[in-house]
């Protein structure tokens, strides 16, 4: 007998009629306030997968986070608005009794044999298993489920600013499960603030949009197994409140699995 | 008397009661396939500004092409789905007879004094004046409207692959018009498709999702006035039929005004 990991039932879903879905957040899964984003990215990636419309695997997801989910069930409403050949356009609205707490859109589609090639570099990085695993911050529940493994740019211990908001890490699901759709969306949110970085301190800051585009198809994304991912995000500009994030996530073997940006909000 | 420029004309709405606008596609603004990305990505931004409850400017917007706007007239849906204290969130359908052909999400937000700081480093680049106007491909009607400069990556004339898939311009309207956020986020579209660059040849592709994060407030924008902004995107992974673009729009004044990226499906 196995377990159900604790990702699975974070991001486990009643169905009630089609395109509806009920689903719970788990303790395991805490934020500061509310939810980890990337597990509710997780879900609706999930919701939209069980829907007996759907057609492809995700190329792209954009998740706008309005209100933190509060603690209970939560809602997810789903609308195939655009069936084209080889695409499908979803809409997405997560609602709790106290209204809507997140949107989102989402591109599914069917990739075909055509010239591919992979343009960005790897980062640099030694092996994880060399490298000590990171010491996670007090009251961010949801790190727990993430074994992480800086390469750069760690969680600043002490108060000392940098020049670079530049991360890189390898991260893997704890315990160990196989990478999907769902477990890549989350991770595309597994960064904290890149404004702790520079400023050397935590502060108030929270993603209001995330966006992730896929490079992968269920079977290549297979592939990776249980192995840890390289995970490198940077900002680009830091704007009176708002900063943006821009994300690789990379295979061990160097697939390119997907790119993601966001953008957040911050008070300094 | 001063005679309604194009870009105004194209981005025109009628109010048919509050959140419902009607818009009109103009030959100016015309695609190989429907219009210009960046007009109705333009339209939707002037629909979310002329809304009697909007708060604050743009944050974030992400469009997605389900299927190419016909010509004629269009309709524009909106609904400010939560507003908080300094930002507000935004879900967008345009509609025409046949049904959905754009859906969108926004956030608008206020922005307040904090600690700010521009990390990424603006492209090197000679001035416009003494770069060459660029030549425009045929039966791309759009581009007549804009006034382009390449400092790299021009629209490859003949067959000759490129290793790198960024392109790098000087670009404004045409003829002069002041930068707002309309034209910002046209803008963002701007760019021809990366693989035409890589495979040194025209091929079918074209956007399904555009994200871009804006970086300054009106006042920020408004200094730019008509001159030229330096626009760079290049690509990341192109991935058996789809492929993302990053990109960077400055003003001459090494100010980042907005940071984009899309999702583009491709045939090759």
């Amino acid at each position: 007998m196995t377990a159900t990991h604790a990702f699975d039932t974070a991001i486990r879903l009643a169905h009630n009629g089609i395109g509806s879905y009920r689903g719970q957040t788990t303790p395991e899964y805490a934020n500061m306030v509310g939810p980890f984003g990337g597990v509710t990215a997780a879900a609706i990636v999930r919701a939209i997968e069980d829907h007996p419309d759907r057609i492809g695997q995700p190329v792209a997801l954009t998740v706008n986070y309005l209100v933190p989910v509060g603690d209970g069930s939560f809602d997810i409403a789903l609308r195939a608005v655009r069936t084209n050949r080889t695409n499908q356009h979803w809409t997405v609205e997560v609602a709790q009794e106290h209204g809507v707490t997140t949107t989102a859109t989402a591109v599914f589609g069917i990739r075909r044999d055509a010239w591919s090639d992979t343009e960005a570099t790897m980062p640099a990085a030694p092996d994880p298993e060399g490298l000590p695993r990171a010491i996670l911050p007090e009251g961010v529940r949801w790190m727990r489920n993430y074994e992480m493994r800086y390469v750069a740019g760690e969680v600043p211990a002490v108060a000392s600013e940098s020049t670079s908001s530049t991360t890189t890490l390898w991260v893997r699901q704890r315990p160990a499960r196989a990478l999907d759709f769902a477990a890549l969306s989350a991770l595309s949110d597994v960064f904290y603030p890149r404004v702790f970085l520079r400023r050397g301190r935590m502060l108030p800051a929270g993603t209001i949009s995330l966006t992730t585009y896929f490079h992968v198809d269920g079977a290549e994304l297979a592939r990776q197994g249980t192995d840890y991912v390289l995970a490198s995000a940077h900002a680009q500009r830091f704007a009176r409140g708002y900063f943006d994030q821009t994300a690789q996530i990379w295979g061990r073997d160097a697939t390119l699995l997907a790119t993601s940006h966001q953008i957040v909000y911050y008070k300094d």
